[in-house]
C-alpha cells in the first residue's frame, strides 16, 4: 500500500472553477485511493459541490477563503494583495508541509509568482522553468520553458536540462532520458552563442540520460528527444504553434469527411478509430504544466480544462511527488559541480 | 498579353537536381507560356535533359559552369570560392537585368549570401529576410524571417511587417492584409521589451492593411492575421514545429485508418476526399522561401523538392516580378518616414 498523501487544490482557478476541481478530484479520488485534498476556496461555492460528493468529502480537508486571484490579476499584484487568497493558502499548504504538492487552475503568472515566492528555488537552480509534455512520433516527450524566463543564458539551459531530464524519469517513465537543445540547425556551429556554450556544457557534465545535441523545430513531433530545453519565450511559442497546427490539421481532416456522400460513409465505418485518434491526443490528457526547480510541487492545469483534464493535473502532481522528482533535480544539479562563486551567482 | 519576363534557373541546386529544376520549369513553361529561362549548369548534366524538352529548349537559354556550391558549404565560403557556380551566376544574371527573378533550390545560407552581396538590400531596409506561406483555417498566411537573422531589433521587425505586407498583397492577393507580431501573448504588456517597441512604431505607422497588435503561437494555424512578424531564430522554430506536427498528426490518422478492418474499408470510401486533404496541405504547394527586403527577386526551392515543387517556386517568382513586390516595399518602407540619420544607420 502506499503512503498517504494530501495534494492541495485552488478550487476557484479555471474557466468553470470550482466546478472542474472539486469533479476532478473526484475522479483522481477514485484512481489515487491514496491521496486527501486540502482545498483552498470560497464555501459559498465549494461547499454545496463537494456535499455531493460524500466518497471526496471524505478525504477533503475544505478551508474557507473570500480571496481569489483573478485571471488578468498581474502576478505582482496577485503577490501583494492575494495574501489570503484560495491560490496563496494552496501554496502555503506545501510549504508548511500540509500537502505534499499544489495543482490550480488558475492564472499562470500569479501561481508561478507566488510559488516562486513561497516555495523559493531550490539551491544552484537559477530560475524556476515550466514544462509540459505531450505525444510524438515516438512516444512522448516534454518541453521546456515555456514561458517563465524569456531569455536565458546558458546556465539557465543547463539546469532545464537537468529539470527536463528529471521529469522524463519521473512521469514519463524513461530511465535514460536523450535530452536536446531547441536551434535553427542541428549543426554544432548553427544558431546563437549562448546554445553552443550550454551544448559545450551538457556534453562536459554526466546527467543520467544522453545529451543528443542541437534539434529543430520538426524533432518536436518526430519525438528526436525525450527533452526540448529551450528559452521560455521559444518554448511557449513552439509549443502553441504545435497546438494550432495539431487543430488545423485535426479541422481539415473533418471537413475532408464532410466533402462527399462517399467520405462521410467512409467517416461512419471509420468512426471508431477516429475516436481512438482523438484520445491519442485529447489535451486533457496532457494537461498539467509542472513548475520545475522550486523547493516543492506545483502543478498548473489549464484553465479551459474540464473536470477530467484537472484530475490528470492531479496525476501528474501526484507523480511527481512519489517519483521524487526534488531529489532528482537536486542529484542532476550537484552533478554539474559548478565552480561555487559561481553557483552562488546563480542562485542569487 | 503579358510583358516576356526571363527568369533565370540554378540547375545544379536540390537533392535531386538538375532534373528537378528542368523538369520543373516545363512545367513551368506550360503555366506561364510568356516566361523564358536562363539556366546556369553542368552541361554534361543539364544538355542532355534540355534535349528532351524541345519546347523548354526553345524557351531556354543555356549557360555552362562546372562550378557548384555544394550543400554543406559555409555561407562565407560559397561566397568567396563560388564566383563562378551556377548559384552565383543565376544571381548576376538578375543584378545584370538579364532576368527578372532567380530560383534555386541549393544551399539556403550561400544563396542568402550572395544574394545579399549581389543584389544589395533595398535603401532603408537594414536586413532582408526570408519569408514562407503557409495554410491556414482562414486561407493562407505568410510568416517572416525565417532564419536570415536570429535576433532582431524594433526597427528590424517593422521592416519585415512592410515586406510581409507587401507579399500578401504580391502573392497571396490580399489587398488590406493584417499583420501581427508573434509573441508569448496577445496583451499588449506581454513579452520582451524590443517588441513593445516595434508594436508603438507599427501602431504610429500608415502600412496598407491593419496592425493587429501580438500573436501567439496558435495564431499561426488559425489564421488570425495575414502576416505574421518575428525574428529569424522563432520564426524558424515555429514554422519547422508546424511542419513537424503536421506530419505526426497525418501519421497519426495514417495509423487510425489502419487499425481496424472497418476503419480500413472506411478509409477507401473516403480515399478521395483524404486525398483533396493531401493536396490543400501539399508542401510542394507552399514550396518556395522568398527573399525579401533585396533589390532584386531570389527565390530559395525547398532542396527535397520534385519539378512540381520547383515549378512552384519559379512560379513564385514570377508573381513577385509582375506584383512589383520591390516597388510595393520601397513604398512601404517609405511611409515609415524614419529620421534621415536612423535610416542611414539602418541601412549601414
Amino acid at each position: 500500500m502506499s503512503e498517504r498523501i494530501t495534494i492541495a487544490l485552488d478550487a476557484m482557478g479555471g474557466d468553470a472553477a470550482p466546478g472542474i476541481v472539486v469533479d476532478g478530484a473526484d475522479i483522481a479520488r477514485e484512481r489515487y485511493p491514496h491521496v486527501d485534498f486540502l482545498v483552498f476556496g470560497r464555501a459559498a461555492d465549494v461547499e454545496p459541490l463537494l456535499a455531493r460528493k460524500k466518497q471526496l468529502q471524505a478525504v477533503t480537508t475544505f478551508v474557507h477563503t473570500d480571496s481569489v486571484v483573478s485571471p488578468d490579476d498581474k502576478p505582482s499584484i496577485a503577490l501583494r494583495s492575494g495574501r489570503a487568497s484560495s491560490m496563496r493558502l494552496a501554496i502555503n499548504a506545501v510549504h508548511d508541509g500540509d500537502a505534499k504538492g499544489v495543482v490550480s487552475a488558475g492564472n499562470t503568472g500569479a501561481l508561478m509568482a507566488m510559488s516562486k515566492f513561497v516555495l523559493k528555488t531550490l539551491p544552484g537552480v537559477s530560475r524556476p522553468a515550466i514544462a509540459s509534455y505531450f505525444p510524438t512520433l515516438k512516444g512522448e516527450s516534454v518541453m521546456l520553458d515555456l514561458g517563465a524566463n524569456l531569455s536565458c543564458d546558458a546556465d539557465n539551459l543547463v539546469d532545464f536540462a537537468v529539470m527536463g531530464s528529471a521529469f522524463a524519469r519521473s512521469v514519463l517513465g524513461i530511465m535514460e532520458p536523450s535530452y536536446g537543445l531547441l536551434n535553427v540547425g542541428s549543426e554544432e556551429k548553427k544558431g546563437p552563442e549562448h546554445l553552443h556554450e550550454a551544448s559545450s556544457i551538457l556534453r562536459s557534465v554526466d546527467l543520467p540520460g544522453a545529451f543528443h545535441g542541437f534539434v529543430e523545430g520538426d524533432d518536436i513531433g518526430k519525438g528526436t528527444v525525450d527533452v526540448i530545453v529551450t528559452d521560455g519565450f521559444t518554448g511557449n511559442v513552439a509549443l502553441k504553434t504545435a497546438e494550432g497546427t495539431a487543430k488545423l490539421i485535426n479541422q481539415f481532416v473533418r471537413e475532408s469527411f464532410k466533402s462527399s456522400l462517399l467520405a462521410s460513409l467512409g467517416y461512419l465505418l471509420a468512426r471508431s478509430a477516429i475516436k481512438k485518434l482523438r484520445v491519442r491526443v485529447d489535451p486533457r490528457r496532457y494537461n498539467g504544466a509542472m513548475f520545475l526547480g522550486l523547493n516543492g510541487i506545483a502543478v498548473k492545469s489549464h484553465g479551459g480544462t474540464d473536470a477530467l483534464g484537472f484530475a490528470n493535473a492531479i496525476g501528474v502532481a501526484v507523480d511527481l511527488y512519489q517519483q521524487g522528482i526534488i531529489e532528482k533535480i537536486e542529484a542532476g544539479i550537484a552533478t554539474l559541480q559548478r565552480d561555487p562563486p559561481k553557483a552562488k551567482i546563480a542562485t542569487g
